[in-house]
């Protein structure tokens, strides 16, 4: 197990309904410093790729992404869900199914804010399904920018998305893997490592 | 001015309804470097005092408190605005009007992640009416934890709410507040300095 692997199974609870709750360090309470650590796995698996722009989707997707744009030097822009006054002007726009909130929103960047010559990472702290990702990379293709590598902290492989990306030629990166997890038994697997581990339901 | 102040003039943009639009650099396209100095000025102002832990609120806010919490080595905790297969258990909420998205949101964390020992600092953005302020500092307050400072970027000084908190005891610093705007005179004015400063529209 990685370091990131190991916190899932130490820290991290399963639910029914393939949720895999990390909310004591990745998405509601945010470690910080371990937080730089994820980034950091990211960016050296993408070492000698160069990125103009970090984009990400609201919320939980800005700690991360905030982190990796202070590594790089490079601005990141957050996609947002819901109409705001300060988003204004043209928009590149895509829509994706939250499988959490149980809601289709629109998600949307203003245009103006990827160009043409911008060669985006794309950040967020889980990848399930891959609707979210999905759209972000249909908001820099709008845009006619390049998708130069997508990083996520937990992806649940076992539920498609990041194959689906990969099959369309993107690259993700993903410092967890997880390809089994079972909330009844509490156990998981992940890629790349035959052995199944106890996660705890100490969360309530 | 200072260098928010100075960042402000050169590229935010006035528009009616008492809008500062800044999302060129700090909460839609966010420049971290930049985001660090916001950060490290916030900090330098409570040189001596002792955090146990960041609040924030989403969405906005949590690049600043992600940042905020790098530098202090304790965690970030964001409230959320809407229900979550994510939380569950105990929580402590409270509710604050939106007039960005003209809503009425119930906020709230998981009740486990403030402890009663915590000294937090609230961080968000903007600060203008103070109503998600002072949803936080509610928050902070059920869980029986000590607010020990507000950061806030950008103040909107004329709208009160900074100022209703320090009347009510908080302690509030914020890197910018602007205590005159005028959208169709394009002018700004910043608490602590007599002169107006001509503020661009060229964000349409």
């Amino acid at each position: 197990m990685n370091f990131l692997e190991e916190r899932i199974v130490k820290e991290g609870s399963l639910k029914a309904g393939n949720i895999l709750k990390v909310d004591c360090f990745l998405n509601h309470l945010v470690d910080a410093d371990f937080s730089i650590r994820i980034v950091q796995e990211i960016l050296s698996r993408y070492s000698g790729v160069s990125f103009t722009k970090v984009l990400t989707i609201e919320a939980s997707g800005i700690a991360l992404a905030c982190l990796a744009a202070m590594q790089l030097h490079v601005p990141m822009l957050f996609a947002k869900k819901s109409a705001s006054l300060n988003v204004d002007g043209d928009v590149c726009s895509s829509r994706c199914y939250s499988y959490t909130h149980k809601t289709e929103n629109a998600v949307f960047v203003s245009a103006k804010y990827i160009q043409p010559h911008d060669k985006v990472l794309v950040i967020d702290d889980f990848l399930a399904n891959g609707e979210a990702l999905r759209a972000l990379t249909d908001i820099v293709r709008q845009a006619g920018a390049q998708v130069a590598g997508c990083g996520i902290a937990i992806e649940k492989g076992f539920q498609g998305g990041g194959d689906m990306l990969r099959s369309r030629g993107y690259r993700v990166e993903s410092v967890a893997i997880i390809d089994e997890m079972d909330a009844d038994r509490h156990m998981i697997r992940f890629r790349g490592d035959n052995n199944t581990y106890s996660i705890g339901n100490r969360q309530k």
